[in-house]
Formats: C-alpha cells, structure tokens, sequence
C-alpha cells in the first residue's frame, strides 16, 4: 500500500463535454450520450468496453437505471453519487476509487443536470425537514455575505472591495469569450458589472453564475494501463473531500471571509500530491466561481495568496490567464453557468485539454499541474471538494 | 493486484442497526445517531476516528452535509450513493472500495429512510420525466407480474403456486418473529396470508412488505487491520451490481419468471468469491424478499434452485430456517418493511450478527458464507446487488 493515497495510481484516458447552455432542444439522455460517447471516442474505446458507471447528479430525477438507459449498456454496475454542487467531483472520485481499488478496470464517471426546464429553483437548501431548524435561501443571498465579511477582515474599502469582485467577473467572462463550450461568450466591461441589477447584497447579476444545463464524462483507469489508450493520459495527483457540520459557524471567531472547508480540502489535497507551494507548482486552477467573492475568498483558502491578500492578486492580475497562476481559464461557473452535476467534471475537462494542448485559444504555455475545486452547500456549513491532476507521473515514482 | 477482485481485503468490524417500523418519534437523524454509534460501538472506535462516510439514501431529503451534522462529524468526506432500492448496498460498495484502493483506512457506510411520515407514495418510477416513455406503478403492480408468469413458465396449477407464495410469507413471517429489530413480529397463519385482501393481480397485503423506517450501519477497514478491532470481523468476499437498461424486456422470449439482471450479479459475485455450488457453500442468504414471488424467482436467479424447481424446494422447506440454506432467517423485508437505504445493510446486519454468535433464538450453527441480494427497480429494468460476506478469510489466501 503505498503512503501516497492514489498518487499517480489512477488515470484518466479519455474526457467529453457538452457545450453548456440553454440546452432547450435537448433533454438530459442527449446531453449523457454526448458527454458519454465524447469521453469514449477520445479514449478509443466502446461504451461496452467500461466496466462501472458513476453518475453525478444532484436534482434530475435521473437514477443509475436512466443512465444505463440512455447510453445503452446492460449488465454493468451503474451507481448515482450526489454532494450538492460538488456532485460532478464525486462521481470522479467514485470512479478513482473503484479503479484504484482493483474490482473495477476501466470506469466511466458522468455529471449531468438540467436546470432550464426542470423547476430548479436556485434555493440553497441544506437542512432537511425534520431537524427543526430548516431554512431556505437563495444561493446569491446565501454567498452575498462572503464580501461584507472579507471587506471587514481587512479593512478595504468598498471601491478596493468592488473593483476586486469586478476584476474576477471581467476575468472569467473574458475567459470564457474564447471558450466554444461556454454558456456566454461575450465579454463584459467593468462598468457593465458595477453596474449590473443587484442580486443580493452587493452582489449584482454580473457577479453570479448562471443558470445552466450541460454533461460531462470522463473514463479512468489504472496509470499502468493509461499509455494502452491514450500517448496524452491525466494522471490523478490528489482527490480531498472535507465536509463540515456548521460547528465554524457557532464560533465567536467565525468569519465569512474563509471557507474553512475549502482550506482542509486543499491542505489535505496538497499533503497527498506532494504539493508545497501552490502557487509556483499549479499551472492551473479550476475552482468554484459561483459568485465572484467566492473566487475571491478561494484565492487565499486554497493557499495561491496570503491572507488578506487575495484581493491584491486579483487586482494585480495574478490569476489572468496570461498571469502567474491562470484561474478559471476556461471561464468557470461565471461562463459556464453551474449544471450541478456536470460542473465538477468540467473543470477536470479543461484541465485535461490544456495538458493535451487541445484548448485552442486558451492553451497554457506547458502546463503539468492542474487543480479543480468545487464546493457544495453553502459559507458556514459546505463541502469542499479539491481535485489535482497532472500531465505526467510525478518524477519520484 | 489481486485477480480476485475486493476478496478477502477488506473487513467490518462493527455494525449497528435501529429497529425498523413506524418509528412516528423519531426523525431521520436520530436514526442515524443510533445507527452510526452502534457501529462505532461494537468496533471500538469513536466516531471521529472514521476518516470518509458513505450516506445511502433515496428520498429522504438527506445529503451528505446532513448526515455530518447529524453525527457531528466534522472535516471528513461524507457522500451519498443512490441505486433505488439498492441504495444501502451502494454504499456499503462505495465505503469497501474506497478502502481498498487505500485512499481511506477506515470508512462507514450507513444507509437510512424514514417512509411514514415523509410522503412517501410506494410508487416505482424508473422513467426520467423527458425520455417520453414515463410511467407510475405500483410496487406491488410492478411485481406482480413474477407470479403468473413463474406459474405459467413451469406449467403449474394455480394452488401450487399459491402454496408457494404463502410459505415464503409464512417462514419470513415466523423468522421476524424472533428478531427483536423487526417491524412485525407476529408469525402469520398460512389461512390468513391466503385470504388476505388483495394489493394487486394476486397478491394479498401478506404477499407484501411493509412501509417501514430504520437505518444501519457499518464500518469497514483494510482486512490486515481488523483483528485491531475485534476479534470476529466479516470480511467481503464480492459485491457485484448490475444494472439492465431494459432491452431484455423487448426480446420476444423476455419472461417475468427470471430477473436476469439478479442472475447476471450472482454468477459475477460467485466468481470473485470463488464460489462454485452456491446452495451448498453458502449457510444463510438475506435476499429481496419485497413481495413473495421475488423471493421465489431469486431462489433460481442466486442458484439456489434449479430453473423451475424453486417452487418445489420452498415447499420441501430448504429456505426455511432450520433448512439446508435457510434464506431471510432475520424475516426479510417481509419482516422488517423496507426502509430504502437502510435494506441491504440491514442484509448485512444479520450475516454479521450469524457469524458472531449474536442473533439470539435465530442463531444457526456454525454459519461460515453468507449472501446478501438487494434490488432497485422493477423487473424488467432493475439493478440488481449481490454481496458474500465470509466469517473468516478464505483459506487458500
């Protein structure tokens, strides 16, 4: 057993992706088959050739039997996960897993959510009926807090604070401007985010992701069969998933300018990958853009800037994608919107195509190393879910 | 990497498990609590010593997050798992994979419903709400086809079969008697199961298990770890899930007689298991005993009988408890309703207590394999589970 968890023990061969959207014309068995034979075809290999399914999905009514349905195979194991908004990073891990363990040789992890046509109503609930304490809320509202807070820690002003969350939004949709599978392809100016209708709190819609539908797949393997499939394999570095009880939130000290969640999720994802200093070693970062204070919050939890430093980084362009540490290059939930459990699956997507050199007019001079994150629930009581991905085997091994 | 799959590598060493019933007073977390310290207890650990959690549930509103704070578990990964009525199965899979890739060291898997009081309809739906063909039925409707179609396939007459069916009720009924955790624990007269009103085609409410709540849990460890733990851990010697997409149905000499996916998961279990004569090797079998004719064709799908002569051993009492392969010794679903994702632990619950010497006036003698079957859908289209559990490691390992 190695000391390293499943360091460099698993691979991804083979990755699809739908363009996400306002997917009217196509229901959610469209959006699987594409995502599914997209992530076969890149691994030549038939559907028929996997031996497990997992299936992220958080509110479509799909179950493992719908999946197994509508791509056709009979007679394998296919298994639905689902952690709220990191569902699509849990069928990953699922399939990671079940591959790393020996039962399963080849495994396909699918996300999938429609959200334009399903009655999804954006409510944030993380309570169940029965424990007396059952609220809903919005998601803008729910994340709306994370910029009054992080303001408060440091002492910024709100023009320093404003023009930090607008410099991320203008990021992420230039971003995506160049990104064919993105839900907006349209630039957007900083006077159009300041001035945008607000949400919820100081957040206008510019600072939110959108509402979305979308599918993504990719199939793994054991690393020692990866080079049978594919000259180009992804190999999984780390997979963390940290969930909290909302005990932070009962502290005095308690603040919404971290995500405690996301900070363990990423030091445990680091310790196992071997990572010391993030930001010189990640070439990029995918993380959870739901709303732009949460990216913003995420620069310092995942360790890419000091604390109360976050802000700095943003504004001196750290995190362009011609910075030192490209954040959301493909232009994250703020481009893509956030099919739930597609979502997860995305960012390995655009990991895995800036590795092959496939991502066009986003391609990343040489990037090896590449982090996803994904965060389910909401500040105060979530998980956190923190992915690393790598272009080769670490040297070591 | 071993050619035998998961077998013998990974072990449990606690379980815990609420009784099941209409438990009007008690919410889903308290029967997490009591499910999830039951465990904990009888392995010795506390529950902050587990490292990842696996949550199976189907409609109770539950994700991960709740369970985490339900227990008070806090910075660990905790994740639900879903495949129908399988649920509780999937995650007892997703925990023993995890741990036997080496990601984890030391998992649960706790699975929970709570039915009476949750709107929960009975109703079998397998049909997403877009594909076109969706459709509600009944349960008991959905299984009802099992019981004319087996009759039809062997040329029997209409009162061997019913002969049959009310024996299966009758033995599970009387099993429940004598197991302190079952919502029913009244033997049943075979007078009264034949005249009970009927639900549909011609089953009676005694051909029926009940609508019922409850949980359990188990906790799991690499194999070479248990004996850390406990002296009397259960090891897993397989799990296999497959899933049908329903293409069977549309052959010609498709027949409500089998459940081929049942049959295709025995026959992949009993090979990881290395298990070639499965009435005999095996001492007890926890089968899906949802209606009555279930368990009568699952009696040949597992092997246990030969094709047509299932009806015949369940009359000459071979899955009776004091039998050659006594199958639902604890009472089955018959006994204990089925609260989904809480089934196929509780399967696992009684294979545990046999093998310890815990279970009471149901105790057999010197049980050393033991089955567990859970399926999730309806047949015609279904996921079907088969798990073997071992009291000790096989010997040639």
């Amino acid at each position: 057993m190695t000391s390293h968890g499943i360091r460099d023990r698993v691979a991804i061969i083979g990755m699809g992706c739908t363009r996400f959207g306002e997917l009217w014309d196509r229901g959610t068995a469209d959006m699987l088959v594409e995502a599914a034979n997209g992530s076969a075809r890149s691994a030549g290999v038939a559907l028929d050739d996997i031996d497990a399914f997992w299936l992220g999905t958080m509110d479509s009514g799909y179950s493992g039997l719908t999946l197994s349905t509508a791509i056709k195979v009979h007679g394998k194991p296919v298994t639905r996960v689902e952690n709220m908004c990191a569902t699509g990073s849990e069928a990953l891990r699922a399939a990671v897993y079940a591959v790393a363990s020996g039962a399963i040789d080849m495994a396909m992890a699918i996300g999938v959510e429609k959200l334009k046509d399903s009655g999804y109503a954006g409510l944030v609930r993380v309570d169940p009926p029965d424990d007396g304490t059952a609220t809903e809320t919005t998601a803008p509202a729910a994340f709306s807090y994370l910029a009054p807070a992080y303001q408060a820690a440091y002492g910024l002003d709100g023009e320093t604070m404003r023009q930090a969350l607008t410099h991320i939004a203008v990021k992420n949709h230039a971003n995506g401007a160049r990104n064919e599978r993105a839900q907006f392809r349209s630039p957007v100016t900083a006077d159009a985010v300041n001035s945008s209708p607000l949400v919820a709190g100081t957040l206008g819609i510019l600072d939110c992701s959108g509402v979305a539908d979308g599918a993504a797949a990719a199939i793994v393997v054991r690393a020692e069969d990866a080079y049978r499939y594919t000259d180009r394999p992804m190999f999984v570095k780390a997979l963390s998933v940290v969930a909290g009880d909302g005990r932070a939130m009962l502290d005095d000290d308690a603040s919404y300018a971290s995500i405690p969640e996301a900070a363990q999720s990423a030091a445990n994802a680091y310790r196992e990958a071997g990572i010391t200093d993030p930001r010189h070693e990640i070439s990029l970062a995918e993380v959870h853009d739901c709303f732009t204070p949460t990216e913003l919050v995420l620069m310092e939890d995942l360790g890419f800037s000091g604390r109360g430093k976050g802000y700095q980084d943003v504004l001196d362009g750290v995190f362009d994608a011609d910075g030192q540490l490209p954040v959301n290059v493909d232009g994250g939930l703020k481009s893509f919107g956030h099919p739930i459990g597609a979502t997860g699956l995305r960012m390995a997507f655009e990991c895995w195509l800036q590795f092959r050199g496939e991502a066009g007019p986003r391609q990343l001079p040489g990037p090896e190393i590449g982090l996803t994150h994904n965060l389910g629930g909401r500040p105060g009581r979530c998980v956190s879910f923190v992915g690393i991905f790598g272009k080769s085997p670490s040297p070591r091994l």
